[in-house]
């Protein structure tokens, strides 16, 4: 099987990445859209993020054998429910969500009896809104399938085929397992910068201008991710709760251990940890989920 | 006056860069140049880091009116120990250290009566070593100047001409403020970049392999600077220990604020948090400290 028609709930970043992409790379797919505020559906028929903008979710999916949701975790349940009546029977309802247990529990109570098989595209910028999106968000990025115990192969298989098409490299795991994995790659990471960038802008002593002058020190790398969308990252840090706490916790533990080699002068444990990290980033590059060029190429000098 | 002679000690990510840059953008100024390591002093010459490499710092001071220390800032103290004899009575003695106050006081007790003014150029990438230098790295980049009090301004304003000519923009400022203003632009982030990629890599339940490949999600902005070189980060932390310390604590109390407002579920907390923290982004990009492009033209798309 594949989709012949899709339509997609939300015309953000990832929602409106998306129905690019499918313009783009599955040219014979139908393709409408909804999005819960006015501006955004002017601004997303302008743009052509899908070929058809409705004015109703409803409207929006009553043809689609494939129904995308693109909004805040938090919003999934909410607007599953709207949908819910307009829906083909033998639809597939997936998602873009960023944690995965609390989403599939809230499509699965308010589908129930409908083809749920979660997803999440592992990429973005930390630009959101209709005007964000762009057809090659997906290229080289993996996208992960969350499918339930009873899901139809077959359908798994087409969401699967599906995001390949769209230029994904597709992984299948549990729920549970992704959203611990993305707990340490993604969230912890977002908390991190949001809470550092909260720090420096707090600071008395020293001037907001300074920390921007002289951001290129390092910081300036945390700025990008506290810069993602807030209401979407309110919804992932509480509904992926339990596995974020967790990873906070390793996450204190090390620090503090070294914060006392600081305090203690410990420079041998520091020396130790600091080189131990740096195979990590050759991983990360070798793997194409980076740039290697000094700055990420961020100036034009070839090193 | 400006200087004709400039004499760059160590020769890695930082001294390779102001040699390369020296080079270009003061074509009339002699370069030497010397590192502790033969290896490097051999890809130093290959490269033409400065134009002479010499085979013992002594010979490399001897003609120098500018003397560039580009070493580890705990390795200060012991360099100018071994450069003292040899130095022209009126030089400028300068370096491109991480940390000021402990720089400045090392100096200062090494070179008795001598021009000590120390400096830093707040640039750099994840590499190090001689072949990781650039004469383009300080383009638009500050350097932080922070004389002792008692500094003859003429040098001073030497110093500033040669970091304007090498393309940087210059501040003055005590190293006490240096220090504070530092360890939240750069050493914090540092610490914090060092700690949770450590922490991605002991987890049992997630693999290495998976936080390398989700690592799209926000993780791979922290892997750039936990790459950094080990001894010189491992300095820094040791000689701006109480600067570090207490921004650590801040933010430790930010972190923890954050995390409680998660485990209550106070999404608006953690709403008006993430608000916050949005622009400064803007302002970063708008200094010309960061590219405004999403994944900082890391990919070839056009947003």
């Amino acid at each position: 099987m594949s989709f012949r028609s899709v339509a997609i709930i939300g015309l953000g970043l990832l929602g409106g990445s998306t129905g690019l992409a499918v313009r783009q790379y599955l040219p014979g797919c139908a393709t409408t859209g909804w999005d819960a505020n006015p501006a955004t559906r002017a601004r997303a028929a302008e743009r052509g993020l899908v070929a058809r903008v409705c004015d109703t979710a409803v409207e929006a999916v009553a043809d689609a054998d494939l129904v995308i949701l693109c909004v805040p975790v938090g919003a999934m349940g909410d607007v599953a429910r709207l949908i819910a009546p307009a829906l083909k029977a033998d639809a597939v309802i997936s998602d873009v969500g960023s944690s995965k247990q609390t989403v599939a529990e809230a499509l699965a109570e308010a589908l129930p009896g409908m083809a749920v098989v979660p997803a999440h595209p592992v990429a973005g910028t930390e630009r959101s809104g209709p005007d964000a999106g762009f057809a090659a968000l997906f290229q080289k990025r993996w996208c992960i399938i969350t499918p339930p115990a009873d899901a139809d192969p077959a359908k798994v298989e087409a969401l699967r085929q599906f995001w390949e098409t769209l230029g994904a490299k597709v992984e299948v795991m549990t729920p549970q397992h992704h959203d611990m994995v993305l707990a340490v790659t993604s969230h912890l990471p977002h908390l991190i910068a949001y809470t550092i960038v909260g720090t420096a802008d707090d600071l008395e002593d020293v001037t907001q201008s300074e920390v921007i002058k002289y951001s290129a020190g390092g910081f300036r790398d945390f700025t990008r991710i506290a810069a993602s969308d807030p209401t979407m990252w309110r919804d992932v840090f509480l509904s992926n709760k339990e596995a974020v706490l967790s990873m906070l916790q390793r996450f204190t533990e090390d620090l503090t251990a070294l914060q006392r080699a600081i305090r203690v002068g410990d420079g041998q444990q520091l020396f130790d940890h600091f080189t131990r990290t740096r195979d990590i980033r050759r991983s990360i590059i070798e793997e194409g989920q980076d740039d290697a060029r000094p700055d990420f190429g961020r100036s034009d000098h070839s090193a």
